[in-house]
């Protein structure tokens, strides 16, 4: 048994190497590969992929899952075994079955699709002409619909789709949430809607970007990312990468005429980053590490983000410093001005310049259109409609077109179903963790105030991080917070911050 | 037989991207890699370099070469095929023969004991103490006899040696090529050394290094080398690396106290990666593709680099702009005294810091030893004092010690014997082209007087470049001169240069 697991270890050891280095190539490509190597580059990723696939799919990995008496009802295998090994073989278990269950038929049928969807979509988006993209939505809707087939379900067929990202739940789970929250923040919005709007001019000025670089540096320092373990680099999207358990880097863009883009970006990646570089002893190295669900993912870049980054006690700490780095912009601007600016809610179109309070909104706006194309329920030509009037309900407002509309997001066109909701789902976890860190550490906010965040990152290392995906993201919540996702917290975190703000 | 080849190109056409791949992590661990990572990416470098030679090695590469007629008497393979395909044959074979020789007990003892020795040279150096360092290098020389026995050799035991770097050439043309050579420099060099020094104090001065930087980028461009296809950032040892056939990248360091450092190693490695950029339409992408031999690879460097960058005529364009760039540093140094400064020569003791008339002396020295060393007639321990006597008859001066005598270079303690002749090869392989390149191109130091180099690089691309590793270096040097490789034309150059530089 124990040399069976070894040679597991191994293999998925060689499959984590290869993830790296893939990564390697993608990081490389978005920050400073020359722009002519991009077509073989797509070559050489083509070739790694393949290498990837073949290693996780090797049939030894499957020989070997089945000695250790893993099986669907049992992903943990052997009772005899070690906790941490029960783990590992429940991770190693549901990827294998991920990789090996779908055909390669269908794999390359969805990549060909959706390469060609991807460049339709981008000129039907900009020629706002949704009858142009239906045709390839359509077929990728039914190629998700195969893909939920070849993997199984009992409850619904979204299930599957969705454990690509957030694994082991449930559909169900996700629709009681949800439902719950759509209400919560419709309501909360109709009231913030019915107060004056906040002054937010200075926003819009000239911040020069080498001094927001500075300025996000030192900030970065001060979280706890630390130079010999990651770094910062610039690319047209923000994202984190994992090359190696000391090698997470991270991205970012600034705006020079609107301060906030750049130092969310990179508070947000920095989130992901410190959980990825905050693996236990036991776990790191090994495929048990890295972030469990996208969801909880989420919920420590927004965590970083949101209810640290955009709370009034960070501000107390970085805007005297903000003001000094930028005097001709804030001049005239006070901390609690400038607090209320940073919070701004407001009915706006688009998901990604989305506020706290909308965000959710959208993403919930995503979840039913999803849900019903892929139960059949509802057809892609009735997209937009449905959209539009829904988002009306939602928001009080209506996109003028299907470009603010529902041809705004990429992931559709990419055969990306089951991702969105993840980005809600990481709000939740977010409050709901933060909530209990509150309680077990009574002077967060007086650190938050100093600029210190030493406890704080520790606290979310041993109690979050140190697990890696050896928790499913239930268990994780479960013990961390001792109750199930409960979207209560997020709530109350909202109402009490914008009841103040919007004077409520 | 065309599905045969097809095949081969197929398969050798994975290895390449798995080359440009392992260039990539080796890049990035030199530039931008966080400390931290540096375990880990050797992990994944490892795993890498497995995949790549189980790759290079696999038996079906050796059917098909069988099938397509390759043998060691004629390792172009059959007489119907054309003749790009013999020679795509002959390299594969070249190269798959070469893998597959050798004992993998043979390569991992290698490197076991390289690894180590590395480390024991580097103290040794420090410690100025070559007895601590000579087991290691006895060892390593046994190992190499070891490799020269395995791959096979009818002449001479570093025959096979000298193959990895410059494949195809005799230890007996290097020889004899060497003998001149060593004559007409330490003959060339004694009279320099009765002349007075040229004035050379302004070179070390306040150059900052963002003018530096500025400067050589100007050049670089004007040079050919494009940014889409092409970067350059810093590292502690300037190298060139190929990740692709439109992705070359270069590195450079400087000194802010000493101009020369800089712009020589910017222009140096931009002649190893235009060269690499070069490749004809049929050689590109293909394993033909890449330099044939480190010797004319080095051509190439030194030609942008001596020939080139180190005569009168470039510093007649760029000095007006480089006195620009450093007012304080150049103001009372007229063209003519910054022309000599920078090709002065002296008798010193390490081969990287020397000029282009002593340079290859210190190779002819390592060269002469490591034939000794392999054929036995040498001992190890009997170096330090072959060495000091050499040097002072060739140099006429006697290093102080082992650090700035036979400690001083890295390449054996790698276990790299057959290398460092190639250094010297590219000097004379310069010359020649060049002399020939001026026989057909009247108009070209006029072009360089004017900073015009695109038809210089077009005439490199043309004769050069575009056949890849198709010609071997003899081939090339015949076809594009009309003889073998001479030692007369390299001569000839120094002693125009100096002659006129020293008044000799």
């Amino acid at each position: 048994m124990e040399q069976t697991l070894q040679r597991l270890k191994e293999i998925t050891r060689e499959v984590q190497l290869l993830e790296h280095i893939n990564a390697l190539l993608g990081w490389d490509q978005e920050t400073y590969m020359p722009k002519g190597a991009v077509e073989e580059r797509g070559d050489q990723l083509a070739l790694l992929q393949g290498l990837l696939h073949r290693k996780s799919t090797d049939p030894e990995i499957g020989d070997l899952l089945g000695r250790l008496g893993a099986t669907e009802e049992n992903p943990m295998g052997s009772s005899e075994l070690k906790d941490l090994d029960k783990r590992f073989i429940r991770t190693v278990f549901r990827l294998y079955n991920r990789e090996t269950k779908l055909p390669e038929s269908l794999v390359t049928e969805m990549a060909r699709v959706s390469s060609k969807a991807l460049a339709v979509w981008g000129e039907a988006r900009k020629e706002n002409d949704f009858s142009k993209f239906a045709p390839f939505l359509e077929k990728l809707v039914q190629l998700n619909r195969e893909k939920a087939k070849c993997f199984g379900f009992t409850e619904h067929p979204y299930d599957p789709l969705l454990d690509e990202f957030e694994p082991w739940i449930k559909t169900r789970e996700v629709e009681k949430v949800f439902s719950l929250l759509r209400e919560d923040l419709a309501d909360l919005l109709g009231r913030i809607r019915e107060k004056p709007q906040v002054k937010h001019d200075f926003l819009f000025s000239d911040y020069p970007v080498a001094d927001q670089e500075e300025f996000a540096r030192s900030v970065l320092k001060d979280l706890g990312y630390e130079d010999n373990r990651g770094r910062l680099d610039l690319s047209t999207h923000p994202f984190t990468t994992t090359l190696g358990s000391d090698d997470v880097r991270i991205t970012t863009r600034y705006n020079s005429n609107f301060f906030p883009t750049g130092l969310c970006g990179v508070i947000h990646e920095a989130g992901h980053a410190l959980y990825e570089l905050g693996m236990g002893p036991e776990i790191k190295g090994t495929i048990l590490s890295g972030g469990t669900s996208l969801g909880i993912h989420e919920s420590q870049s927004r965590m970083w983000e949101n209810l640290v980054g955009r709370s009034r006690s960070f501000w107390k700490h970085y805007y005297p410093r903000l003001k000094a780095k930028f005097p001709s912009a804030l001049r005239d601007t006070s901390l609690e001005e400038f607090y209320k600016a940073f919070n701004k809610v407001e009915s706006t179109f688009i998901r990604v310049e989305a506020d706290e309070v909308t965000y959710s909104l959208h993403i919930i706006l995503r979840f039913e259109i999803e849900l019903q194309l892929i139960t059949g329920s509802l057809k892609v030509k009735e997209v937009p409609e449905y959209w539009n009037s829904t988002f009306k309900k939602l928001f009080g407002v209506t996109p003028k077109d299907d470009r603010e509309g529902c041809l705004q997001d990429i992931h559709w066109s990419m055969g990306a179903f089951g991702y969105f909701p993840t980005y809600a789902l990481g709000n939740l976890y977010a409050a709901q963790f933060f909530n209990t860190l509150k309680g077990e550490m009574p002077g967060l906010e007086g650190e938050i105030e100093k600029g210190n965040f030493p406890l704080l990152l520790s606290w979310l290392r041993e109690k979050i991080h140190h697990p890696g995906n050896s928790m499913t993201a239930d268990e994780l919540v479960k013990s961390v917070t001792g109750e199930p996702l409960n979207s209560r917290y997020f709530v109350e975190y909202l109402n009490n911050k914008y009841r103040e703000i919007y004077d409520l």
